[in-house]
């Protein structure tokens, strides 16, 4: 079974960036001074390869997964967390619900490899792959069976979306370890850099948590063929390569995907080393708290959106994000020319 | 006529902020992890004086007025723009009114001194003191009476609004030069450093800009006798007073009051030279692109909520910042609790 094969559509047009800069250029406004939100509207333009591009329709899919590695009791939270708050987002109660019935944006829970079993519930969509990742400071934490399931699940719900912005988050106790390691292992970085307090591991917790992920990193190292798939299917998690999969088939159906913090950003390194076109798709939310977050942007040349201090995940720094591009796309479309509005230019 | 004397209510409640951050605890979510939207709501909740603030309802005031100084010829713009795009904004195609009707924000645009005069028109409140300043290289802009004018007009229109949040923003050609000569007087900060380039003033006419604008500075730095009431006068504009009555007002009846970019900035440096307290009721929208007005936040430990490289003025930033700060409050209000979730705690 090979790595999947994808193909992205490159963005760069340089008719279609005339088209959208002179459109941008006309607006009642000094030139540039919308600052960052032309550039929202240009990238997104890009994307979607047209200066008439709308955004109609958003949706932010939250994928839920648990993690063998909790096993070595390295969170602060039990990993029941991972089944209950998926079932408080379905039912409307967590921050991601809260935020999207707020903007007006559709939002679902993807149950990629919880533990428990999930009755049906509106706003749950269940791709159980396992229950469950194994301890990856053991084994690989999927086989690669379950890792193309996963990702193939993620593409498939892009593909079918019918969107043209998508948003990506995850719930996982547990999925912080998970993302550190793949950001080390697939960047060559130690441990040391890449862990943080996730949900709030402190003092010997912490301590426990940075040993687990160095020797699991350190294990894989030896084994690992250097292929991004591989990395993830190693120490990766369901709902890790589910946002893979929704990347790259968001960036394949040229509909751009808004990343949301630590662990979605590890998702998304996954799917660049896979397919380096697929960054000009991403909008990255906002600069996590999570301590590796903001060095790895940088290292990228990637200026996040947003830099609130989050560190919550599920999406909220994505649904942020998408507000501002929708007030972006807004004045795009909706305001008056200088020669609509009698307004005078220059002199 | 003396400086006219407000009283505003210091915010710090160590009660109330216990209450607040308690029931941002018990929220379904980690201990701090929505970062700066926690320390939103109690900000918000704190200005309010209670724990149960809503936002319920909101509204940005575009303060608009012409510039004498503008027979100096420092602007790319005509100052003819102003009165157009006053008018543009009413009629909904200006960068404020999209991105208010969007958002859900009331926006009206006030005349507190553009040259040209307005009909009557929906969206739009005729408060003119006069049309235009007077050219402040030559003469103080406004008389004291007008300016303690322009304070009331900012000041009742906050007291009347109904509103539990409050957005400034601005329109006016001439008017960041208006803004840097009043930081450069009430910081005593060479305008050197204080001028950037506005709506575009590049070359020549920017070189122009500084000496013009130096050249006022020393001049009212002799006669000035180092009241912010007097560099208002002096040096400001009416939509400048305008806004520092809105902040002064805004403050005085516990409304707090998100401030956009560099000009308003300017204004609420004058209203909290004026009264210290004010500073507590504000909520920074964003830091723009224009040249001094991140040094000048960072100096006063002010950490704006966005950095867009916005530089369009009008309230743009506050309306992006405002929704953010809805979604603030809508998590602490609409989260559902570990106990009412049966999400389990920290173990």
């Amino acid at each position: 079974m090979d790595k999947p094969c994808f193909t992205i559509h490159p963005v760069a047009n340089k008719d279609l960036e005339k088209e959208v800069v002179d459109r941008l250029n006309n607006l009642t406004k000094p030139i540039d001074s919308l600052g960052r939100l032309e550039e929202f509207v240009l990238r997104y333009c890009l994307c979607r390869g047209t200066a008439a591009a709308k955004v109609s329709r958003m949706k932010i899919f939250t994928f839920a997964g648990d993690h063998g590695i909790t096993e070595e009791n390295i969170t602060p939270y039990p990993s029941e967390v991972t089944y209950q708050m998926a079932l408080n987002m379905a039912a409307g109660g967590a921050a991601i619900s809260v935020m999207c019935r707020k903007a007006g944006i559709d939002c679902t829970v993807v149950d990629m490899g919880v533990k428990s079993s999930f009755q049906e519930f509106p706003g749950l969509l269940i791709r159980k792959i396992a229950g469950g990742t194994k301890n990856f400071k053991k084994a690989p934490a999927m086989s690669r069976e379950e890792c193309l399931k996963a990702l193939d699940v993620g593409q498939d719900l892009a593909k079918g979306s019918a969107c043209d912005l998508l948003g990506v988050g995850e719930m996982g106790i547990g999925n912080t370890s998970s993302a550190s390691a793949l950001y080390s292992l697939l960047l060559d970085v130690d441990p040391e850099e890449t862990i943080g307090a996730g949900t709030g591991s402190v003092g010997a917790l912490f301590e426990k948590k940075k040993q687990v992920v160095r020797d699991a990193v350190l294990f894989h190292r030896r084994e690992w063929d250097r292929t991004p798939f591989e990395a993830l299917r190693r120490v990766g998690g369901f709902e890790i390569a589910g946002m893979t999969g929704m990347i790259l088939g968001g960036a394949q159906s040229r509909i751009p995907v808004v990343i949301d913090g630590f662990v979605a950003t590890a998702a998304a390194l996954v799917a660049m080393k896979m397919e380096p076109e697929v960054k000009d798709y991403l909008f990255f939310a906002h600069a996590s708290a999570e301590h590796f977050h903001k060095p790895f942007l940088a290292s990228q040349g990637i200026e996040p959106i947003l830099s609130l201090n989050m560190r919550l995940g599920e999406g909220t720094g994505s649904v942020l994000a998408m507000q501002i591009i929708v007030q972006a796309m807004e004045c795009y479309h909706r305001m008056a020319t200088f020669e609509s509005a009698g307004v005078s230019g220059k002199e």
